[in-house]
């Protein structure tokens, strides 16, 4: 056996390392989201089928706590989180009220080499605005379903995404293995864009902050300075569910919560580069009765 | 030094990487699930002492939100999830009212190849009716215990089971090392099989989908196709708590819950392939005052 | 190419493959601490930001669940664990109400080695009270600050903390590099230490084991030796809410739940060696309205 090994083979061991190396190098990523919660162990069993992959997957929770059938709040909650992720990240998102439908299981490739997993019900509509479809294809359940789980039709979150998830994250399957390529584009959902008319901006409330009770709107800075609004200037605001007006006030545009007393109302910039609605220490949307979503609108103008 | 690398070095070297690099290919999983709730340190700080035996230990949450003190439910959940994990797996269950008491710390090995490590209360009753006892060994606290742990009583989670699980799960112990080989068995529950006799099946309502209101029995398949059930067929249920009736309905078995209206009630096989009951977007178990558990019993007849 | 081999270049990348494979023996562990709650995406941005650095790290999550704003309860939540962590650990602790504000962003490296990366508002008091400061650096937002996050002044905990602390618990910057060294100082919170005086032992309620109702104390077993009490005596006790008297009775200090009946009341020392109030298998907290934190005192004689 010694005389096999002359520096040829050396070398060639040697490459045969560098290349594995390089593999581990590439940390494969998996990031899941649903609704189902965790105190049972539905989500516990999708990791399983991944670390059943490949037990070298690094995998981690968006969130679980989606509220039940919410495709909305789905859709939010990726685009919030998902754009600080590296591309080459595979997430998966199972809010699924339709399973067993004819609603397709899809992968989403974004122009950012981003993957997104899952029922395409408008779930991936707001990471797909964002982020931009370079490719959808269809899983295909003939080669990308758990092996013994075809009798199982209401748990495709485990069978099937999960699955396809994690060999995609972990190089067992390349993308184009998934399934057959579809148009490119997928179910999209009703939103109300901000945009200035008149002095006035106008948008929607996409989200609450839930944990503080801080309101989020899909408004953005440009649209603040298009009606001459800068930081320190003090702002108008009437909130509406449909059409019954449920808010309005005057509040200063500040940089952050301290610059305004305890409970005082403020708005700023989020996370996200949004304006936002707040009091420093207080919840707005409970002391005023705010809530989110397509129902939910407002009006802007400098004081 | 150069002199002392001749090939016969240079091959060994060489082997001792390939073995290296074996031991980075199998990664060793450990799964958590106790009754704590993540609102404080313990979850973490048993992670902790997991990383202090072995920082490439790849650790996973079941859940730990087993309402306190129900062994039922821990056990439920560990079946729920155990058997769609790799083979060598390691679980730590910590439900345990009785910490402290004379009840065993026990490492159960499965047929599956699967390892349960907690106090033997009945906890793994489900899992070891599942999957098969291989083997049941005793923990054995001189060796097993975090070392400067010996004056804490009440924390065997982190003190006991995480370091053992996580010696195990990372090859630093051998299974034989846990501790002394006890008797083939471990403490049962008490349930009610499901069973069919006179065209009518019985069983129990093993758990609630809490997430959605589903209810989950113990009948599988088998038993509705020896009354002559297929899909598409309707069936009365019958369901009990104690001797008093709670709900009668007919309903039909169905793929998945889309195949009835909103708010219908469906009957379908759920991700463990249990018959169960659910209202398409709504909760059957709310509306009906559904729980589960030991006292919860069914019947069946095909309409 | 192959000429280029000879044994001299063979022992030099074996050397690298060593120190290669040792760069993967040492793990490299993140822990995350928030007031975010899982709702929604905002820790799961944070976690995008730690695998922007380095895909390989270790992340865990601490608690998500510190109440909003509550200062006290992160720095109980990190004392409570961060022990039980590897030295080289870094933690993050995002409980920060004052964000934006003059208040310093911080790393302190603790005499046992660990790290913690956050807002310098208390929240590291009691770890540095329990591990001994080593030193504290002020966070240098021109160098340590996540590109292109420059015009987001409300997450740092995404942009300034975990981005650092990612960075160091990866080894791309080395702790001086955090930033400048401020004095061996940060700031800290009131608390009532335990003590002892004329046989009475005065102390505080320091938390709650909010999943089971006990009541965990700042009392250790020396100042209950100084007034004579072993384990199987009695002691009488009293709690009290600022000046007014909430609770007093006599229970017995035992080892665990189990050496008492079921509701009744025990005192015993929880994992952290410290003596608490329970009942067996019921909520103490809860049965006598107790609740904790600076508020919170007591008082204990021997019976």
């Amino acid at each position: 056996m010694y005389k096999l090994l002359d520096q040829r083979k050396c070398v060639s061991f040697l490459i045969t390392f560098f290349i594995f190396s390089f593999g581990y190098a590439q940390k494969n990523l998996l990031v899941l989201q649903t609704d189902f919660g965790v105190k049972d162990g539905a989500v516990a069993a999708m990791k399983g089928v991944a670390m059943q992959v490949n037990t070298r997957l690094q995998v981690f929770d968006l969130t679980h706590e989606i509220p039940a059938y919410n495709i909305w709040e789905a859709a939010y909650r990726l685009q919030q989180a998902a754009p600080f992720w590296p591309a080459g990240t595979v997430f998966v998102s199972v809010v699924d009220p339709g399973v067993g439908s004819s609603r397709k299981a899809i992968v989403l490739q974004t122009n950012s080499g981003h993957y997104f997993v899952g029922p395409d019900n408008g779930s991936f509509a707001l990471v797909a605005a964002k982020m931009g479809i370079k490719a959808v294809r269809e899983i295909d359940e003939k080669t990308n379903r758990l092996p013994g789980s075809q009798e199982s039709y209401t748990f495709h979150g485990r069978d099937l995404f999960a699955y396809t998830a994690a060999r995609l994250a972990s190089g067992r399957i390349r993308f184009e293995q998934a399934g057959k390529l579809l148009p490119n584009k997928i179910v999209m959902l009703n939103w109300q864009p901000a945009k200035v008319e008149n002095n006035v901006v106008t948008g929607m409330i996409d989200i609450l902050d839930i944990q503080y009770g801080n309101v989020w709107t899909n408004i953005d800075e440009k649209l603040l300075a298009a009606i001459g609004v800068e930081k320190k200037d003090s702002i108008d605001i009437d909130i509406f569910y449909q059409d019954s007006l449920r808010y309005t006030g005057t509040m200063p545009l500040v940089n952050t919560f301290s610059d305004v007393p305890d409970q005082a109302p403020l708005a700023y910039f989020n996370s996200l580069m949004k304006l936002s609605f707040a009091l420093n220490m207080g919840s707005f949307s409970q002391k005023f009765g705010i809530a989110s979503g397509p129902g939910w609108t407002l009006r802007i103008k400098k004081k």
